[in-house]
């Protein structure tokens, strides 16, 4: 069901129907269902296959009729570009659906983008109605026990790869890695670098892919030497273009993972006095505001974050309903903005 | 009391002491403090005036001890440097607090900064333990509906001058407009222009009246035609500084109220084939991210808006613990941020 517009519409069983069915007494399987230690293992075992078999979701505890719903929004940082496209996207889309944004940082407070365990707590005993995680990393343990406490969640552009089953949003890394790096062999580059993020960050893995397809269709020699990892750091990226442009054979054109990376890019080659197109070209990732106020304004290839954001909100409000998406993985395209930090290279590459 | 831990601390009366103290029943005590038409106007002012006489602080309707407390945010809008800033602010100070934050843009849906009056009637059906508005625009009706519901709320650089007993934060908009002008006296600067917010608004009124006082002070005389008006509006400001180019004596310098606006200022400027600091000297305020990623980097009055945003959660919280703070105006102090954008005019000022 779906707390919207105070409107309280029955899908799935109740607790008490669970009950019966796993044969134990509801505030038994309500036990289970609050994570609660003092269940012996094996009423947890048969409550817990009732649960799957029925397919029970979990409802606010408090008077849904009286009470808009509230979903939960967990982020890694609330003072960036991209943070701030998702939250817009995820709060109009809310709204349209009648229900309430709980924001939080978690994510920044422990290491590696995982959630503290005393914020899962949390939204248990808030009765959440489902989670979004904006670029986060859970592990097994925290995914179990979502699946467990039967609190819906959907991922935004997910730092791994997720278990099977969740459902996750993200943009078609891939094909703008493709489109980024065509649109530099369209105008004559063949010495073509990547700065990317992360080696085993999904994202970050696909773009990569994206740019070597690239290369291989036009038949240009792929460099190992040509493909740095910055982990989406604006000072490391910074680094990995100065090592790019001490190479024998430097770079005319790279194509860099992330615009706040690109930033990074801008100051090396402004250290060096080289300036930006006549002596690289660069293309970014993500097409944030910033990419229009940097100079010259970075050509980009865009991805839709706070419609990736909105599209997240939607599948959840399904899953609240007890629906499954049919496919766990929704991708949205980028397409390419050209701007001023891309031309043609100097001097034919050879 | 604060619903901070779970830990629930008794601080003021009970309805059903208001009740008593009104001679009315708890019932009719509580229709009247949840905004229910149905309660004759005599009833109505006795219990509204037992409210006042006890100071009745609201308490949200779930369970306290289960539920971590709930503060609202409503904001502007959330893809915005600004509002990020004031959000990473308010988060992390909720969380110290043990509350959690509900965002809402829901001001961005109404003209003029006002709320919609159905999300207010969401607020009371909740029991928001308190709100904080940035940079809204409430109508009289709201105040005092958010009176008569007691619930706290905080402004964060409210647009206009709230009424008497409203607790705000602000910046030290005066003295930052003191700064900018006192920065382009010293280099020599004598015809400075002023590009403003709005004439109405606050923040912007104290910042021109910093502008005067510290032409005043350096015995530089005020010409009224070096003073625009750009509604923090970053095409409006690109227009503006035109129409100063094109003034028989042009200004040599220009103090832009906010950073988006200096954006539109370096466009016309560009526009013109006019360098800064060069042709024209520019002093932002605000310190957003952008102004380190234009090129020059942008001199500009620093407010601490994260700074400001947790003043406001813990005034709140200390109001939702029934203190009422005793100065209702915190005003947090701003500082000058030298970068490129600067430099002494180009031939003496006449």
């Amino acid at each position: 069901m779906v707390r919207t517009g105070g409107a309280s519409v029955a899908a799935g069983p109740t607790l008490a129907v669970v009950a019966r069915e796993a044969g134990v007494s509801v505030p038994t399987a309500s036990k289970v269902v609050n994570g609660r230690e003092d269940v012996a293992p094996e009423t947890r075992r048969r409550v817990t296959e009732a649960l799957d078999r029925l397919g029970y979701v979990r409802r606010p505890r408090f008077d849904a009729a009286k009470t808009p719903g509230l979903v939960d929004l967990v982020v890694h940082s609330l003072d960036t570009s991209w943070s701030g496209a998702v939250l817009h996207g995820v709060e109009e889309a809310a709204h349209d659906a009648g229900l309430e944004v709980v924001v939080s940082a978690g994510l920044t407070r422990t290491r590696g983008g995982r959630p503290e365990r005393g914020w899962l707590d949390k939204l248990t005993a808030r009765g959440s109605s489902g989670v979004l995680f904006n670029l986060a990393e859970l592990t097994a343990s925290q995914y179990s026990w979502l699946e467990q406490h039967r609190i819906p969640f959907v991922m935004i552009d997910p730092v791994l790869e997720p278990p099977p089953g969740v459902v996750s949003v993200g943009a078609a890394n891939w094909h703008g890695g493709v489109t980024a790096t065509e649109h530099l062999l369209a105008l004559g580059h063949e010495r073509i670098a990547v700065i990317a993020g992360h080696q085993r960050k999904m994202c970050s893995t696909a773009r990569v892919a994206g740019y070597r397809s690239a290369l291989a269709s036009a038949g240009v020699r792929h460099r190992p030497e040509y493909v740095r990892h910055a982990g989406f750091d604006e000072g490391v990226a910074r680094r990995r273009m100065l090592e790019l442009l001490d190479l024998p054979e430097p770079p005319t054109a790279v194509f860099v993972c992330s615009d706040r990376m690109a930033l990074g890019v801008y100051g090396a080659l402004s250290e060096r006095g080289l300036s930006v197109p006549d002596d690289l070209s660069v293309v970014g990732f993500d097409d944030l505001p910033e990419a229009r106020w940097i100079a010259p304004a970075l050509t980009t290839v865009r991805q839709p974050l706070s419609e990736m954001a909105a599209t997240a909100l939607r599948l959840l409000v399904r899953m609240m309903d007890g629906d499954r998406p049919e496919s766990t993985r929704t991708e949205l395209s980028t397409r390419l903005v050209e701007r001023l930090s891309t031309a043609g290279p100097r001097e034919p590459s050879c």
